[in-house]
C-alpha cells in the first residue's frame, strides 16, 4: 500500500476537517497513480461532508489536476510526469447502455464515484482528491492539454463538465439563445462555455451589479430576475435555460422566459420538484437535469477548453485552509471557484 | 342572431346535460356558419363539466365536423356545403411570438377556447359543439379532407392534434422508439399515428389482455408494466414515452425506460407534478407536456391522416344519450372514442 496524506471529514456537523494518513492501492496493471496538485471545491462536498447522503469520514474532492507518479504494467496511454485531470467517476461497469455510448457517469450500475463509493474490484471505500496522492483507472485519468493553467483546470472536472453536457445536449451553436440563471463556479463556466460555442447569452442575477462582471466572462448582458417589467418583456426569449442556482427557488419565473420547445435544465439543485404539468404543456416546454460527464465527452471539453483558453475563474489556497474555503463557499463569498493546493501536504503537519 | 339547438352542463354535479336554445351570431365578414354533425367527447369535457376550472353553465364539445352553412362577405376559402372541422380554438390575437409560428394554441393573450371562452369582438362567453351550429373564423374551421369520414374524423381535433404536435415536436420517424401509456382516445391514436410516421411502437398497459388491440392499432407489442421482470428488462429502451393515463399515477417507472436524453411527454393528466429534478439528472432524460394544436399543424395532421387513411376508433351514440356517454367516459367503458350525432337535434325535444 502506498501511504498519503489527505484531508477528512470525522465530524458531518462542521466544516472542518482533518489531516490524516490514508491508505493508496499499489497501482494494477490498468491504474495511474497520480500526485494531486490542485482540487477544486465543489458545492456538493459540502452537501455530503454535511450528510446529505448519509456518508461518514469522506475524503472530498473529485474535481483535480495533476501529475503521473507511476503508471500499472498494461498502462499504454499515460507516462510518468504526464499532466492529467480527474473528475467525478474513477470506474463504471463498461458493459451496459449508457456506458456503451461513452456516458460511465451513468452507468446502470452505478459508476464509482471518486469519494465515497466503492472500488469495483477490492471493495475498499473510495477517497476523494483532498489529498496529495490518487491511484485510479488510466481509462478515468485525462491527459490536460497544453497550455491549460493545472489550478483553475481543475474545476472543469465537475463544474465545467456539468455545464458542457447539457450546452452540448441542447445543440448549443451560434445563434442559440441561452440563459445562465446563478452566476457561482457553475454558472461562470457556463456562461465561458456557451459564448463560445457561439451562442447568445444572458446571465439572469437577481442583482443588476453583475452585468459587468457577465459581460466580462462572455455574456451579452444581464436580466434583472426582480425586473417584472423586463422580465415581462423578456417571455419566451430564450432556447435554454441553464439554471445553476443552489437553494430552494420558484421555476416558474425561469419557465417563462423559454420560447417553444425551450428547454429549463436544473443543475444546482438536484432536489427541486418539478412544477405541474401544464406549467410546462404551454409552449411544450422540457425541464430535464443532467449529472457531470462521461469520458468521451470530458476529453472533448478539455480539447474545447485548451482551443479556447477557457478555464475557471479561481482563488488558490493551502490545502490546510480547506475549512475557511468551505465555510466561505456556503456563504457565497466566492468569485468563482476556490481551489485548493495540495502542495501544503508534502510538509509535516504543522 | 341564429338561434340553434346545443347541450348544456347546468348542474356540476351531474352528468346529464339539458337540452337548451342557444343563439349564434351572425357571420361576421371572417366568419364561417357550421352546421354541427359529429362532436367527440373529450375526457376534458368531463373535467370541466365537475368544474375544474370553476366555469358554469357549459355548453361542451371541442371536436367537431360539420358543413359550411353561411359565409361571411370576406371569405375566400370555404364554401356553402364544405366539410369542415372544427377543433378546441377559435380564435387568438394573431400577433404574438405563438401566433407568429402557427402556434394559436399557445397565444400569448389565450387563444379563445372553443367553449369557456370569450369572444375577442363582442365578449359574449362562447358555447361549444355540442349543438347544431356553430359560427366561427374561417382560419379556425378546417377543411376536412377528402375520404376521411366525418365522425370518425371528430376525435382527430382534439385527440387527435394532441398526440400529433408531440410526436412531431419530437422528431419521431422511422426508428424512433415510442411507448404509448395508456390506450384510450389520446392513446389508440397515438398508436396509430406514430406507427404511420414510421416509430417503433410499444404499449404500456397494466394488462396483457390489450396486447391482441394494441398490434392491430399499429404497436409492435405491449409491455405490461406490472410485469417487474420485462420492465426492468426495459430499462432505458424509449426515446419517447407519451403518457396519456388521466389518474394519478408515478411517473418514475416510466422514466426509467427512457434512454439517454429521451423525452417523458404527459398528456392525460396536466395536474400531475414533476419529479425531484435527480430523477431526470440521471440520463438527461426531459419532461415536458403539450396542449393542443396550432393552425398549422392541424392542418399537417388532417392531411397525413387522409393520406395515411386514419381516423379514430369509435362508436357514435345520439346527442341526446350525451350524459350517458359522459358516465361510461367517466368509467372508462369507451373504444377508443364516443362521438356525438348532432341530427337528432333538428327534430323536436322527446
Amino acid at each position: 500500500m502506498r501511504p498519503t496524506t489527505g484531508w477528512q471529514s470525522l465530524d458531518p456537523a462542521t466544516n472542518a476537517l482533518t489531516r490524516v494518513t490514508i491508505e493508496r492501492r499499489e497501482p494494477r496493471p490498468d491504474d495511474v497513480a497520480v500526485r494531486i496538485d490542485y482540487c477544486g471545491v465543489c458545492h456538493s462536498d459540502l452537501h455530503r461532508i454535511h450528510g446529505l447522503l448519509g456518508e461518514k469520514d469522506l475524503v472530498p474532492g473529485h474535481e483535480a489536476t495533476g501529475t503521473v507518479t507511476a503508471t500499472g504494467t498494461a498502462v499504454t496511454g499515460l507516462s510518468v510526469g504526464d499532466r492529467v485531470a480527474i473528475g467525478t467517476i474513477v470506474d463504471s461497469c463498461g458493459e451496459c447502455a449508457m456506458c456503451a455510448v461513452g456516458q460511465e457517469n451513468y452507468c446502470y450500475d452505478r459508476p464509482t464515484t471518486t469519494y465515497g463509493g466503492t472500488d469495483r474490484v477490492d471493495g475498499t471505500p473510495t477517497l476523494g482528491a483532498y489529498s496529495r496522492e490518487y491511484v485510479l483507472r488510466e481509462k478515468f485519468a485525462f491527459p490536460l492539454p497544453d497550455g491549460l493553467d493545472p489550478a483553475a483546470a481543475a474545476p472543469l472536472l465537475c463544474a465545467g463538465i456539468s455545464v458542457w453536457e447539457p450546452l452540448r445536449a441542447a445543440g448549443v451553436g451560434p445563434g442559440t439563445r441561452v440563459a445562465v440563471a446563478g452566476l457561482g463556479g457553475l454558472g461562470h463556466l457556463a456562461v465561458k462555455l456557451a459564448a463560445a460555442l457561439g451562442a447568445d447569452v444572458t446571465v439572469l442575477s437577481r442583482s443588476a451589479a453583475k452585468e459587468r462582471d457577465a459581460r466580462s466572462l462572455g455574456a451579452g448582458g444581464l436580466l434583472v430576475t426582480g425586473d417584472e417589467e423586463r422580465v415581462a418583456a423578456a417571455r419566451g426569449r430564450f432556447d435554454l435555460v441553464l439554471d445553476t442556482i443552489p437553494g430552494e427557488h420558484d421555476l416558474a419565473p425561469l419557465l417563462g422566459l423559454l420560447g417553444l420547445d425551450g428547454t429549463l435544465c436544473v443543475l444546482g439543485n438536484p432536489l427541486l420538484t418539478g412544477p405541474q404539468l401544464w406549467a410546462l404543456g404551454a409552449g411544450r416546454k422540457k425541464l430535464t437535469s443532467s449529472g457531470t460527464g462521461g469520458v468521451r465527452q470530458t476529453v472533448e471539453m478539455l480539447g474545447f477548453c485548451a482551443e479556447h483558453g477557457i478555464t475557471a475563474d479561481v482563488e488558490v489556497l493551502p490545502s490546510a485552509e480547506v475549512g475557511t474555503a468551505l465555510t466561505r463557499l456556503a456563504a457565497g463569498d466566492v468569485r468563482y471557484r476556490l481551489v485548493l493546493d495540495l502542495s501544503d501536504l508534502d510538509a509535516p503537519a504543522a
